[in-house]
């Protein structure tokens, strides 16, 4: 039965985002613990679902046989940084890291989409081990600000809903909403140097 | 020994804040299972420190007996909400329970403080059973959305850092974050309903 | 739809057995912030799956409208002691909370069941808010030690496999083990007095 | 500072014990997906505290640089199985995989100690990534049944409790105490297969 056969083909995907998001999550615990500044605020993670996947496969019309190897975000990591300039960071340490290797980037924060979306993409090769033997998987890394991260999730839900056809006037809306969300970036990052300083003597205990 | 007192104080806040976290976190869940939109979108919770709660009542010279009835945040929740709007509904929903009693309310989002500061304060009293017997404590419920959130928990490290001498430019730039996070929050307040909508249909997860 | 149906039913189930696993989590939480012996050592809950509610209501002839009345146990909790002497205790702590409501209760201890089994059984009444307002629910509290947990759970098993008809020889095998079980506790029970202080000295940090 | 020398030096141990415990919790998650049998029954991790790392050094005379390679279980795993035959299958999945390296097996299993403790022990090496770079640490991983679990969860308290020097009446209880964890282990043994058919057909979701 297809159900059955695609739980089996996810399961190395669930074990990766598993030890994925407890290996960033551990950049900031450890930041914390050194009393150094962390460039990771926050660490996601999610599997797709399998009917996103088949719909992704049917609209690109890729077959089942190369599924795995062109539907790269079956495995999916977000990483929120504070400011900007900590994106760049969490790159460097994804680029020298010898546990997963990285098949490309794409940089939609120097290359705003033209939505207004903004956010720095990196798909790697990850091996795991399972039940059923040792894998090599994809993941796909978006790393963005909490501000790029609220707008996306709203404009994800909302491209959803018309269908990747937003109306006009509420597309506008949204472009609006992202460049506040951008001035917000903006203007934290002039007070950056401060904040940071402040957040090590604070021993800075996020709320979210 | 005085830490060992306080860490016996500090049992039934502990659990208070734990009964807390799951209660709000139970809202988002239960309408996302009845496929409705949840006014909450994110909860936290903490138990003031030792070292902050002795700070404060030295500050205030608050008398060691009366420490627990003047000091209201030693329990602490933090309730995130997509949209202004939701701020009403999450207030409205801990008004009308009966497990929760509201000793008073404060609203900085009508009344936004001078620092640009905004955000919903509701004072309750609630009953914890601990090994040591019943208790009645007080909690501070803080409502905002997410822009106010990421906005509030920067200045609260810089006024720690400079003692709330925050130096002038610092302070402008802050009140310009603060305008852009506002700017932001009313944007998505216009496309409110579409996004409600959305999400709906979305089964949205989100990534925060 | 009947399972749609079924989820809201289930959904202040639900957040009952949170809310009492964290509850009776604390009280060993409690005693060893307190330096004191804890008689809960684990703390376990699960609501009931629906197709076993069906299972049971139609084994039981119970319709519809009194299935939430007669079926006790849509709400199981399990508390694990590490003693026979530490149930009663718990039992005790259960007796005197005004949280919770005693239905009644049912000692297998003193009158093991004739397969083997041994466990303390309360049903208690106990409120929840809700999404959908206020509600009594009720749930089937367990209390055991480690070793007849172990035992009940491996039963358990068995008599859904043989749709309890186990057959002799493998009920006779059970029995056994349970008799090895009660051993088990009895030696330990002896020397009770001297592990509740090792464990008190020791800051005791279990393995399961 | 002493401390804090020893915090950043545990932080990569830390991270083992946190991707080590995912690891092997995983077995058991794919093998109930899969519905077979999981001869992981539960997993457990600790970090060895400060005090009782400095006690060891103290006691055996490691000189502080050769620490970290004397003392092999800072970073200590346990893997609870149901029968005395799983931990060989337990044995084998570790042997076969390629992000661990095995330094040594202790069989305590057919070699019982004097105490009556049964458990099959081993070190591992195991590569971390941290915010300090990579890392190859040790990690001592026990394998053990519940009920050999729970009697040595007890005997180690009292040894603590006694300082190595329990007394005679008590030793001789433990003694009997773990002849009946032996007895059990042997009875379930010789329905293992019963048993684990019976949790194939029923979805087995333990208590503890």
């Amino acid at each position: 039965m297809e159900i059955q056969m695609w739980r089996e083909i996810l399961i190395p995907y669930q074990q990766a985002v598993q030890e994925l998001v407890i290996k960033f999550t551990s950049i900031r615990t450890e930041n914390n613990k050194l009393g150094k500044y962390s460039p990771v605020e926050l660490v996601d993670g999610r599997v797709k679902k399998i009917s996103s996947i088949l719909d992704k496969a049917r609209k690109k019309q890729i077959p089942l046989d190369s599924m795995e190897e062109e539907i790269e975000d079956i495995a999916g990591l977000r990483i929120i940084c504070q400011f900007v300039e900590d994106i760049d960071k969490v790159v460097e340490i994804i680029r020298s890291r010898s546990d997963m290797e990285i098949k490309y980037e794409k940089d939609y924060i120097s290359n705003m989409k033209q939505s207004g979306y903004k956010s720095y993409h990196i798909i790697i090769y990850y091996d795991v081990h399972t039940a059923l033997g040792k894998k090599r998987i994809q993941a796909e890394i978006q790393i963005r600000t909490l501000a790029m991260n609220f707008w996306a999730t709203i404009e994800h839900s909302l491209q959803y809903k018309y269908k990747h056809n937003i109306p006009a006037e509420i597309r506008e809306r949204l472009m609006k909403a992202a460049e506040a969300a951008h001035v917000l970036d903006e203007e934290l990052s002039t007070i950056r140097s401060e904040i940071m300083e402040a957040q090590n003597t604070f021993q800075y205990k996020s709320g979210v």
